[in-house]
């Protein structure tokens, strides 16, 4: 008796604790995207469809499936993300299109809206999945953003193994950089004094955010950049503020598009500006810099973005025919969408 | 007589159009800065002192030059970060400091607030004046951000010779270097698996705004980065919105400090935002950015910036010991200052 009595009262505070009513799990959401552009239905077959929207599925549930489990946003956003440059349809890395040199570069970011740090890599050549590298840079370094060499140098240093070139390369992208040079050799205007990378064109990147169990929000973008760039050309994704941004006060947001026009609106930044210095809703202030500040600074075609706020609202505007994008929103409801009218 | 009449009858709609009163010039202005930090007097010898306070002045006063001739911001800024750029005592171009790997790695960016255009290099290591090719690569591409080695054959196929890096050197910096190294070599938690560059320290950057006669603002920033950085890595100054931002519906501002802060806040970005949706006056801007957001963020001793709205009204704020700067103001009224109690 007397030892059952001690039994009990040492574990009253234990199971106290465990009564105690527990904060209530925030409610999760993932939104991704896999690039905006000239998508139409006529130019896609319905097999290639099938496989875009298969592509978006998976990687989708996989960043979802960490939220699920209790995962951080970062986390969720990093495995969508690695999915996507995994998949060759993507441009990001397997899939990344080839620069005027012939080369892959890629670019990648990540950012945490809790801290707001960010990690990101630029102009990278050997990294299978540069947002594993944007994390650890995030993670390990002082640093926000390493380019080139010296990223691909902090990489090794990390345990990381370096690709061949020939990973990357996908038969598609470099013919349509074979087609790009032709064109920019016989366009109007060619001269050898015409600066390479001018028929640069087509956007992909590939993006996501997410919103976690402790309300925490994260985003992050990875991309190929565009066809025929110039070798060493840096674009919006690996900018914090121009191509990725989050800030659990106001949302977390990735581009795509033409990415010089991003980084001269300081985007994804100015979405959460929108947000936090003049009150405008999630929705509004996408639509305000997406369909309108865009458009006036780019024209038509320049782009989309993908945004959620701190209560999983989700907005995803784009200018061009056509975004590879996909969400599971807070009541669980998972939709997968390519073109305007749908 | 007739004659005469003739005469004074043909020039009448030509003296008429002379007569009419002309657009008043707009007031101009410029302020420049040379780098903030633990910059106190007794670390400072009388001939030092001496030595910045001329620097800053030749600097300020050869872009103000270009702007009383009636010259655009754009090449006001441009003029006086070269002066710097050129003067070993700064920590841009000549002067630069070493990175980890004993190189000089410098960045630089230039932005018209008139169309938001803007051009950046990161990562160049032969590039004299890295300012004139931030203006290249926004006049002459499609482009907003070089890096490296790209950036160096886009320098190379507009004409601009490459420097040796023997250029490049100065003793004081070198030496700043080594003793970086061997203090991370010893200090505490020293250790082979340690990051390199975590004793990375100092800041210096050159920058400037501008205010011209068409009442056009523009802003360019020019950095060597820290000591012992790594490899790679880059700064808040190439970046736009970070460390250099211009609108002419806002303001012009250039950032110096630790340059991972400037950019997770996007900090020229978000003083050009308070202005625009919360109305807020350029000073408040940039002191609610500077010494509170970024103190919150990073702690005291973490930078300081120049910023100037479309008035010509000009602010300084910085929370480290000293930040070097200088205006000339709408008034004409000349200033160079050093030290925070001056």
């Amino acid at each position: 008796m007397r030892y059952l009595l001690c039994f009990c009262i040492s574990f009253v505070p234990v199971l106290a604790m465990s009564a105690e009513p527990a904060t209530p799990a925030h409610p999760i959401a993932i939104v991704i995207h896999g690039g905006a552009g000239t998508i139409t239905r006529k130019d896609m077959t319905p097999g290639m469809e099938a496989q875009y929207r298969a592509g978006l599925k998976q990687a989708l549930e996989t960043g979802y499936a960490v939220l699920k489990n209790g995962g951080r946003s970062l986390d969720a956003v990093q495995a969508a993300i690695r999915v996507m440059e995994d998949n060759p349809l993507f441009n990001a890395g397997k899939g990344a299109v080839f620069a005027h040199n012939g080369k892959n570069e890629m670019d990648a970011a990540i950012m945490d809206g809790a801290t707001l740090k960010a990690g990101a890599v630029a102009g990278v050549e050997h990294i299978k999945n540069p947002i594993d590298l944007a994390r650890l840079v995030m993670d390990k370094t002082p640093h926000v953003l390493l380019v080139g060499e010296g990223a691909e140098e902090f990489a090794s240093s990390q345990g990381m193994t370096l690709m061949p070139a020939s990973y990357f390369y996908t038969q598609h992208r470099w013919d349509e950089l074979q087609k790009a040079l032709k064109e920019e050799a016989v366009g109007p205007g060619a001269s050898a004094e015409q600066y390479p990378g001018t028929t640069a064109r087509g956007f992909g990147t590939v993006g996501a955010v997410a919103l976690d169990r402790r309300g925490e929000l994260a985003a992050g973008t990875s991309t190929g950049g565009l066809t025929n760039k110039y070798y060493g050309r840096v674009g919006d994704s690996p900018i914090i503020g121009a191509g990725t941004y989050a800030n659990d006060a106001t949302c977390g947001a990735s581009g795509t598009g033409t990415g010089e026009y991003f980084m001269r609106l300081d985007l994804t930044k100015s979405i959460s500006d929108l947000m936090l210095y003049k009150g405008m809703p999630l929705a509004q202030a996408a639509d305000q810099m997406v369909m309108h500040e865009l458009v006036r600074l780019g024209g038509m075609d320049t782009g989309g973005a993908i945004a959620m706020d701190k209560n999983g609202d989700i907005a995803m505007p784009f200018n061009t025919e056509g975004m590879y994008r996909a969400y599971i929103d807070t009541a669980g409801h998972e939709v997968v969408k390519i073109y305007r009218d749908e």
